[in-house]
């Protein structure tokens, strides 16, 4: 580890400690997150006063948070505050309280700062190039125009999830009148934004815990199979039918809809009214959840020098695995160039309708990463892990297939029960995982001793049969004869007779 | 990591290298294990003498094998060969041939020796006190009794699964008199032990690739759900239906069995009848499987001073686990003091007819393992890290019971499928698991900051109230107010109204 960062979130809703190490490579690793809901934004009165007893619980609060730090050795605490202190009359007043007491600096970000480690949170954990961002928080939004992962234009807008429901008075089923009042308001809001034009028919990032909602009431309503909500893809139809599902309901019935947690369910209905309108706006046809936000902007400020994003987010994601998991890159990095050598040699005999770029190369480089659990039946953990692991960069279809690939690299017959993923792969994406589950096999026995003996394979492709020739300076006898073994499986998926010399 | 060794088996069947970490405290990680199938046994002819072609195969391999730990860095080579070297006339020419090629000393174990590491791989990975070893290789078997964790008598004995089927000219289904011929030998045998006679009615540790396949029977008969061959329990009465089941097939038949290899559907029955006649002859009712054998108990020896055994194989288990995770072992350590107060303050609402020890230990030393994988979700990762783990000193029963109560340590909503683990845990368990994963989360909750602020707690019961004082230097707000979340489910599960204080 080369340091331990702790960064602090005073929001309207709640205060957040989130420590982190950061390691070699600029590898991330989260330790302990606790969150407290002082919500500082209801202790404002009416002349925009933070209250006594508020700036005694955030003081409270803070204190605890510091003494964790240091007793957790942490080398820097990062602490910032967004909309409740930022609109604070007595702004001075808490500033000097909290720092006066326990030495601790706030930095109250403005809304462009908001946006902008939404956006950075956003560029280093997701593939994208030109997106709307748009993150819901209780009393403002922001959003964020992105082209060429660079950040165009954005902007913090003061109406969020709460004070939508407030200023038009809903509060239970959303009525006709309210909805056109609504509606209206937020299209006029929309449209004052010239530069949102820009954004018709890109994806949207959703960010927050209500645009996190959405994606659970999805999720329920699929019966989704992985535990991942980061890069959660959703239609722009789906949304509207949730929006419409939501707004006819009482707070009552809300609270019955699986997903939506009761002390969201009355202020969800603004939220999700915001969304459908600006996707109806911008022509919108994906909406993607980033489970990320300004703490972990923050976390990746740390790490980018001059704030320019990581360069591949995939790479960049596999790297911190491989190194939180002190695993062997150098044989991650092998199997990776055998198998790479053989689907390149052997493309035409792997029928796909997409790119298995990024497949392979988290097959390949993360196929070891069960030994973390144990040596033994390291292939299935493998699967587990790479499931689990909320690896960036990569689509959930891609991940699973990378997954159930890695889980086949010593097992020819290691039973996965693909229906349980039906709704990310199909039959096709099935023949795919095998296919290149026989070749990251073949990969692997290739480095059996795990010392890179094969330096590289090239494969001529006949009539009946196919032949891998090894390239290499020792005598790759155990490689071979264990990469023979899956000649039977070669012969019933491709049906060529394989021989490997 | 302190230091990485090698460990090279030359059997009779195949040779094999284990590599494997030593780190701090002792702790131990399997990084890789290699084998081929040389069958050095076979290649002894009439006169006991080990072919020229059998000896160079085997210095190739041993040759590449010394390659591999040199590219592992490993900084100790430990290489010992059984049953084939040792009877062979042309011993010294075998070991001149790799010394003076490749210089590794091989040293040649004694069968006293080789039951040795037998006895010293169970007595440091499992909970025993007295207990009869069965070692069944392909030529010879040893047997080895322990008594009060020590090796009292053992004896390697010249027959195993390979030559019984040889010398009774067994090659398919086993004919009455060939049966009546087999367990006459086996008895007039082992009757010959009369220190056989002090095991009766002890438990049966068996080891060996045949002994496994009994298991692989097992379990796939009754759908087992854990991926552990280590520590799996058999009863006398279904060794016997295994046994009855295989002897009346044809090879062709048996190849078809669930579990049963088809390269070892010929010789199986050879080893069944001689486990079925030992465990008759000594009154034997519960058979348990180890995964562990001679190559286990010299990587123990390496790190047992003296070669005295670790002295509680669970906490040496939880302990290489937390290091090899370098998880945060002072929490784990808080945690499980919490629990522990709170179950010793709380047992007679925890109702139980069984000692729950080991299961609080397990489960409170690695609620937090699944942090490994990912912070998010860890209680979840936690579940399956447990599961799969291979945790020795610890039954099946109470592993699953450990997994589950781990799971449910920041969610008490947390969905488990307890169907899934029926065979091995009743509905009273699933209550128990419910209530010692509340207490999880009571401890984990008066732990939250994980600066052990609640240094202890005491518990006082009433007719309708539970009172839970914390012990405390400093304010423990945050942690007593997360505890205080947990009142409903304590409602709920004890009927009693839960203050803390």
């Amino acid at each position: 580890m080369n340091k331990r960062i702790g960064i602090i979130d005073i929001g309207s809703n709640s205060v957040r400690l989130l420590l982190a190490d950061i390691g070699e490579n600029n590898s991330i690793r989260i330790i302990n997150e606790l969150k407290e809901y002082l919500r500082l934004g209801a202790g404002l009165d009416k002349n925009k006063f933070l209250s006594e007893e508020k700036i005694q619980l955030c003081l409270d609060t803070l204190a605890t948070y510091k003494n964790i730090c240091s007793a957790f050795e942490v080398s820097e605490i990062t602490a910032v505050a967004t909309e409740a202190v930022r609109s604070a009359k007595n702004q001075k007043e808490f500033l000097d309280t909290i720092e006066n007491n326990i030495e601790l600096k706030i930095n109250v970000l403005t809304g462009t700062e908001e946006a902008y480690y939404d956006y950075f949170s956003t560029i280093n954990s997701m593939n994208i190039d030109n997106a709307l961002i748009m993150d819901i928080g209780g009393a403002s939004t922001e959003l964020i125009l992105v082209k060429n992962r660079e950040l165009v234009n954005s902007i913090s807008v003061p109406f969020g999830a709460i004070n939508l429901i407030k200023q038009f008075g809903i509060n239970d089923v959303l009525e006709k009148d309210q909805e056109t009042d609504l509606k209206t308001f937020l299209t006029e809001q929309f449209n004052k934004l010239e530069w949102l034009k820009e954004a018709k028919g890109f994806t949207l990032i959703g960010i927050g815990g209500s645009i996190r909602t959405l994606g659970k009431i999805h999720r329920k309503s699929v019966d989704y199979p992985l535990n991942l909500m980061h890069n959660y893809h959703i239609k722009n139809t789906d949304v509207i039918s949730i929006y419409n599902l939501v707004k006819t309901k009482t707070n009552a019935q809300r609270k019955k809809i699986k997903g939506l947690s009761s002390d969201r369910a009355d202020i969800f209905v603004g939220a999700a009214a915001a969304i459908e309108t600006l996707i109806d706006l911008c022509s919108i046809e994906d909406i993607i959840i980033s489970r990320n936000g300004i703490r972990e902007g923050l976390l990746y400020s740390h790490i980018c020098k001059n704030n320019v994003p990581v360069e591949n987010v995939l790479d960049f994601s596999i790297n911190t695995i491989l190194i939180n998991h002190h695993s062997n890159i150098d044989h991650a990095k092998h199997i990776y160039h055998l198998m790479n050598s053989l689907y390149h040699g052997l493309s035409s005999l792997v029928k796909s309708s997409f790119n298995l770029e990024r497949i392979i190369k988290t097959s390949a480089m993360l196929h070891d990463i069960g030994s973390n659990i144990t040596y033994y039946f390291h292939h299935k953990h493998s699967l587990y892990m790479i499931l689990n692991s909320q690896i960036n960069g990569i689509s959930h279809k891609e991940l699973v297939m990378s997954a159930c690939i890695a889980a086949g690299h010593r097992d020819d017959n290691f039973p996965i029960n693909y229906s349980e993923y039906k709704i990310l792969i199909s039959k096709e994406d099935i023949t795919i995982i095998k296919n290149l589950g026989l070749l990251l096999r073949i990969s692997e026995s290739l480095d059996r001793s795990m010392i890179s003996i094969v330096k590289d394979v090239e494969c001529t492709i006949d009539k009946d049969t196919v032949i891998i020739k090894t390239i290499s300076d020792k005598s790759p006898d155990i490689e071979i004869k264990e990469a023979l073994n899956s000649t039977e499986d070669f012969k019933n998926q491709f049906e060529k007779k394989l021989y490997i010399v």
